[in-house]
Formats: C-alpha cells, structure tokens, sequence
C-alpha cells in the first residue's frame, strides 16, 4: 500500500508517471499515486482558463493525449481557433484544437460557477479516470511572467510577458533577466497537496522543468518546508541528459536563474535534505532556498561522472537509462527510482 | 437618404432584412438601415453567452449563415460539443457549432471584460460588415422563460424553463401557460434603439415570431411609446399565412397568448397607431398594449380577405406575396413595405 506523490510539470512529469504507473500495476498493485501539478504557467485565453501541465497529466494518464506533440487531444481541427483570429482575438502563436477546447469551456464554466480548480480538476478526471490523485499546487492563480532584456516585437525592454509567450510564441530564444511569478507569494498550497507530501513512502520529482514547473510548485508556500519534513524518501529524476534538456528548454531557464545545464548542477540546486540548509537553492529564483530537498537523484548512465559530486554534496545518486522512448523503458526508469527509494 | 429601422427576431427578421438590403441597393442606395434585435432567447450555456437573434441577423447579413438551417454557420462540426457532452455538461438537444462557437467565445471574452452587449455586437460585426447598424433591443440580459403546464422529463408542472429548452428541446409541443420575461420590466432600450425610431423615416415589422420576438421588443419599456410617437411610418409584414406561420411555430406562442393564428388577428393584435389606446395589445402577455403600433400591415396574397377587417381596424392593408422564397421575391416585399408606407 505504498503512497507515492509526484510533483510534476508538463509532458515530462505526465509521462514518467505515466511509467510509474505501469511499473506499479505490476510490482505494487495496491499502491496510491498523488499528482501535484504545477499551475504557474495557467492563463487566461479568449476569457477562458487555460492550465497545460494539469491537461497534459490528465490526458496523457487518461488515454486522450496527443502522443506525438506531448500536449492536446489527438487529430484535432482549429476551425474554432481560426474563427477566433478571424475576429482579431486570442493569440496566433496559440491554438486551441476543438477537442482540447471543451476542456476549457467546462473548466472555465466550473469555475465562474464558483468552483476551485480543484474540484474543476476533480470534475473533469470523472471522465478521464487518470488512475491517480490530480491535484493542482493551489487553487489560487498563480502566473509565471519573463522580464525581456531587450524590446521585441510590440514589448518593450523590461516589460513581463506571460511565460507562455515566451515558451511558445519566442520558443526561449529571446533573452529575459528574471521570472516574476505574479500571486505566487500570497498562493497557499491546493487541499491535500501538504498532507499528500507529509502523508507519502514516497515523493518524487520526475524529469520536469527543474525552474519553471518544480520550481514553481517548491515555491508555494509550505511546501518546501513539507518536503523537509516529511518521512517520505524524496528522489528525483534528472531532466538533464549530456548536458542539455531531454525534451523543452529547461537550459533557457536555468541559465536564467545561473544555474549550470548539467545533471549534477541541477541535483545540487535542488539541494540535500540532509543539508540543514546550507545547500539547496532549488526554486524559480534560484535564492529562495531553505534547504535542500532531495535524499537521491538518479542521473543518466552518460552522466555517471555527476554521481561522486552529488553524492559529496550529501545525494545519493545511481547512474541509469533516463531516456522515456516508450512506457516501458519509462517504467523501467520508475523501477530505478523505487530501487534507490529503498537504499536511503 | 431614406432611415429605415427593422424590429427583428431570428431568421424571418433576417432574411427579411437582406431582401431589404437588395431592394434599396437598387433603389435608394443612400439609405441606411439600423436593426433591433430580439434578445429575449439570449442565453447561459456552458459558461458562453449565446445570442441566437443577434447572430441570426449577423451571419445572415454578413455572407456567414447556414443558409439551409437558417441559424448558425454551414459545414460546422459538432466535435466540441460532443466533447462537453462527454463531460456531462451541456444540453444534449442544443449543440453549438465550432465556427459559431468562436463567436460566443469572443462576445463571452469581451462581456466578461466590462464590454456591453451593444458594445461586444458592434465589435462582432466589424468582422461580418451586415451592412446594417446592428443593436441588441436593450443591454441588459432579459430572458424568456415559459411555464409548463404539465410535468415533463424533469421538470414539474408550474416550472418555468428556458424559452430555448421549450423550442427547442420540446420543438414547443408541450403546453405552457405564459410566458415570463425575466429582467424585461427593469431592462432599458439599449443606446441608439429609441433613437432609431423615432428618427427613422420607416420603421419595419418584418415576419418575425409576434410573440417572442417582435412582442419581446416591444415590451422593453420605452420602445413601444417611441414606436407610437415617431413621425416614421410603420409597416408590418405578417409572419402568419393561410393561417399557419412561414417558418418555426409561432402558432403556439400565439396559443399561449390567446391570439388566433391569422394573418388579420396578429395584425389587430399590434393594433393601429391611430387608435388611441382602445386597440393594439401585441406584446409578449397580450395584456400590455398601451395603444397599437402599426401604420400598415401586409398579409399575404391568399389571406386578401383580411384587407377589409384590418382597415376596419384602422390599419391600412394589401394582400402581396409573402413567401421569402429567395433573396429576389424578398427583395419584392420590400418594394411592397416601401410602396404602402408611401400610401399612409
């Protein structure tokens, strides 16, 4: 009856638990998964609340996700999206496909009713049954902006734009000085997301975006200090495979934040549960650190040069195949997690 | 420079109003058209403000109707409403199609952000270019229920349901008592409407639904005083033929209200402007009438035995061919509207 909590953004986090989730099927039937989910990069779309990492979880968990682009519902149209331009609205970096859509009118529908996002999140997994416990990191809006270095387009140098703009409309290539993650500070953590990391044999931070998407849930107030507290082993998965990102563009964040795009660089930022706060900076801004959060990270098998420094820097640390190809070798991976999850 | 305002409903008042177009094309081309709209079906589905009248008369005036349904726009999937049906949400028996949904989700976007009605119809348009000044009868929401008079499926005998759900869902075939406007007697004319009547050269009745559309509008306080105090002319064109209605079932609105189907009682039912108050209760309740609106009122060609009971009545009449087969016979009752209006 093990209870695991994973912590996870987008596409990577969806699909190693994804992973996880068969892994466990096979070895640990009884088991309970918690998905905490990050919230940082919801928005507001044509008067509708769009939340990526939460759909890509439910989608990927529940049968209904895009496998080739990672995000959205499969052979989706953009006739309604294209309407939508036709009107001189939404933003034409940003489609919406038809089936995806529904998802939004019925979450945004939920909510102006006056529902939280979680029971929004929790109405809408009825349908998609993802086999675990969805949960968003806070049911208050919390908005991850970039500060642009330089004028583009119609910004200004200096001006915030949405973290969204940035990723899809830029792709990362345009140089931003800081994250200023809008309501962050004032957010408090979801119903059950404290007691979900207090409660659990087993918290792990899957290979998601280390600064924007686990970043942005450790900086939710209270839940850097419930994954110091727990009793819980915490492992993590490297996102960092050679030197750069397996999949999105964690390395234009971390340089944000001056953190060095290698697997032990970002074990480290994370920091040592067993550091009593000297190490550990691991969070959007690279400075909020309160002490470490990690009692192991697994790192790629090109990348066992990191072990010996992680594991000076009080982590424990394997060496194995991080590439998630398919669900198989995904789970595998989970397997390599559970198995270091016993050795501390 | 002839002013005509047209008090319209959905697709009769539409197709009505293109025909109008046409004809001044080739006859008056300095003339301008402003269109008041029913808004009494508006309605709340899925967190989206529908509009059926407003976008009725835009798609209509614009090149974007789907000419053969008469509402909503042509080659549409249902693909998003089958998906919110999936999530339970909705109703089964009134699905939006993803072209027409872009424009709920863009009129919702810009109501939600502090625009009026008025204010969301004009941006609206700006993309369909009616070439008509297109005004929502007033900007308030004023919704139009009716009272079953037996149970049915869920609802109890005495509940007032959506006038949507009564037309659509039950195609009006289960009995109803009244019909009950919520938010009429507070509403107010939205900006431009009275003015458009009262500086209006013609003002049109066009064959739209008696009761719940043209009898809506003019239950908005002020309009019918404004429609009884203009210098223009004002001509209708009756929507009943042969004692049946040319299109949708305005028979049963005209049930619940006690008129009967014919071309003469819904031409009394308006009354005559120069009756003074004695005649004219054409509104929604039948009861409302503070004097009557018409100037003249066409019926169609086989009902010519009405002509002498409506002109005992005060209203000045002609038996013409009425059925909109196509733009060009529609564009023939207009030179019909125009010739008598010369006549009164």
């Amino acid at each position: 009856m093990t209870k695991i909590t994973v912590l996870a953004g987008g596409v990577g986090g969806a699909r190693f638990t994804r992973g996880l989730l068969q892994e466990l099927a096979n070895t640990d039937a009884g088991s309970s998964v918690t998905v905490i989910v990050n919230t940082g990069d919801d928005m507001w779309l044509d008067g509708l609340r769009i939340c990526p990492d939460l759909d890509t979880v439910m989608y990927t968990l529940g049968g209904g996700i895009n496998e080739e682009q990672g995000w959205g519902r499969p052979d989706e149209s953009r006739r309604t999206s294209t309407e939508i331009a036709a009107y001189g609205r939404g933003w034409p970096w940003f489609t919406l496909g038809d089936l995806d859509l529904a998802t939004h009118i019925v979450r945004t529908d939920l909510l102006r009713s006056g529902s939280t996002l979680s029971e929004a999140t929790e109405f809408l997994c009825r349908r998609w049954q993802p086999g675990v416990t969805l949960l968003p990191m806070s049911d208050q809006p919390v908005e991850t902006h970039v500060r642009l270095a330089a004028a583009v387009d119609e910004h200004a140098a200096g001006d915030l734009i949405h973290f969204e703009e940035w990723w899809v409309r830029y792709r990362a290539h345009v140089e931003v000085t800081e994250f200023v993650q809008i309501g962050l500070e004032t957010s408090t953590a979801a119903p059950g997301v404290l007691e979900a990391i207090r409660d659990a044999d087993l918290v792990i931070l899957p290979p998601s975006n280390p600064v924007v998407s686990v970043g942005t849930i450790l900086a939710v107030p209270g839940i850097r200090e419930a994954l110091r507290a727990t009793r819980a082993r915490v492992v993590g998965v490297s996102p960092i495979i050679g030197g750069s990102a397996v999949r999105g563009m964690a390395d234009h964040c971390l340089n944000v934040i001056g953190v060095e795009t290698s697997a032990a660089a970002v074990g480290l930022h994370y920091g040592s549960r067993g550091s009593g706060g000297v190490s550990g900076t691991g969070g959007v801004s690279g400075t909020g650190g309160v002490g470490g959060v990690l009692d192991a990270w697994l790192v790629d098998e090109t990348d066992a040069a990191a072990v010996a420094e992680l594991e000076a820097g009080g982590i424990r640390s394997a060496a194995v195949p991080l590439w998630m190809r398919d669900v198989s070798s995904t789970a595998a991976i989970a397997r390599e997690v559970l198995a270091i999850s016993a050795l501390v």
